[in-house]
């Protein structure tokens, strides 16, 4: 069967797990670890990162961009990056803007700090990574919230791998507590669209030793 | 005409300047210092960042992936990505490579902080940074010259956005003189394949005040 090499609270895997069941494929989960290197994994993709898409054919494909694109031309049926090339454009340019600058900004300054540096014994956060964090969080918020006040989905009038992006970088924040949806309603209310598709389910029940999601973390009311 | 607002020597810019010359695609050039976040810029991509792609149809494309795809798209003339699904997964893994992680381990290291922080007025290099570019670089030109020793181009037959990326990247290490050659022949003789193409002959002509580059960096031959 289709596997999908992934980590549960990462947020590139989160948007591949997504796409993958809006598109109503199967596929098998194999949790990797990827901060650990390990050589068999880096033959699938010398980068070393998640997720990797190994095909039943046989076909490896890495890379989070690189895959969602091979994933829609496969598997054309319910396309999620739009139809026509300016649809697409706008789909992607959203797309980048979540899975790399929201993740840089945001996530990779308060979530790789607080879960992922334990995860990798390299001790406590940096303050001022969280303080960048926490700072940065409430434009990209707004933005979501601007989007969503004026088009349907985020990039336009369908769900796409837009909305996804965002969703998944905000799921693991939502799942330390971080996301100050009281201040963003516009925003929250998308997202609790978004987390309410039967396609986010399975999300909102992985779990990470250790750690306890907030009340709301699984609440399709919030 | 179709407009690409870009600055000389930043690696995407570079990258979608030889995309549109490799499908002989005419366009004007306007230059952008994106660290200003001048309004009217941040209107068209308000992640401020180049490069910006106007279509002479008013078509507004931002961010480099979402423009190259875009390209690809409206022009499938001289395709840049790959025929079939696995080509383009290869082609699009490799060419994130460079753009990101090559970007962030080797040229964010050097030419940011050698050249961005100096035309933004914040100083001098921090020399952890240059110490970690100098030493990440071998492993990547490596790995460049495991490719191009095992295939025709970076991606397979045929020249791809994955060559564009990284002669791109290293393009602008080689304008500050940091790309060590000497130590990679195979990497080198890739590299002197690609700058050798019709479609490299103006970036090697670019130039910024207050930087020389050395002998060699617009020398065809090496």
């Amino acid at each position: 069967m289709r596997c999908l090499y992934h980590f549960a609270l990462h947020p590139c895997s989160r948007k591949l797990r997504l796409i993958l069941r809006e598109k109503s494929l199967d596929f098998a989960l194999e949790t990797e670890n990827y901060w650990e290197r390990r050589p068999a994994f880096l033959k699938f993709n010398p980068s070393g990162e998640v997720p990797v898409l190994v095909e039943e054919d046989g076909a490896i494909v890495a890379d989070p961009n690189a895959i969602e694109e091979y994933i829609e031309e496969r598997y054309p049926e319910q396309p999620m990056i739009g139809a026509t090339p300016a649809e697409r454009a706008e789909t992607r340019r959203l797309s980048a803007w979540f899975d790399q600058k929201f993740n840089r900004e945001v996530t990779a300054n308060l979530f790789d700090q607080k879960v992922i540096r334990r995860l990798k014994g390299n001790g406590g956060p940096d303050s001022q990574a969280i303080r960048n964090g926490l700072s940065n969080i409430h434009y990209h918020l707004d933005y979501v919230g601007w989007l969503a006040d004026r088009r349907k989905w985020l990039a336009g009038d369908q769900l796409t791998i837009a909305d996804l992006a965002a969703a998944a970088q905000l799921s693991v924040l939502d799942f330390i507590g971080d996301v100050p949806w009281d201040d963003h309603p516009p925003a929250r209310d998308w997202y609790a669209r978004v987390k309410s598709r039967p396609s986010f389910r399975p999300l909102l029940s992985d779990a990470l030793p250790g750690f306890t999601p907030p009340a709301h973390y699984a609440n399709l009311d919030f």
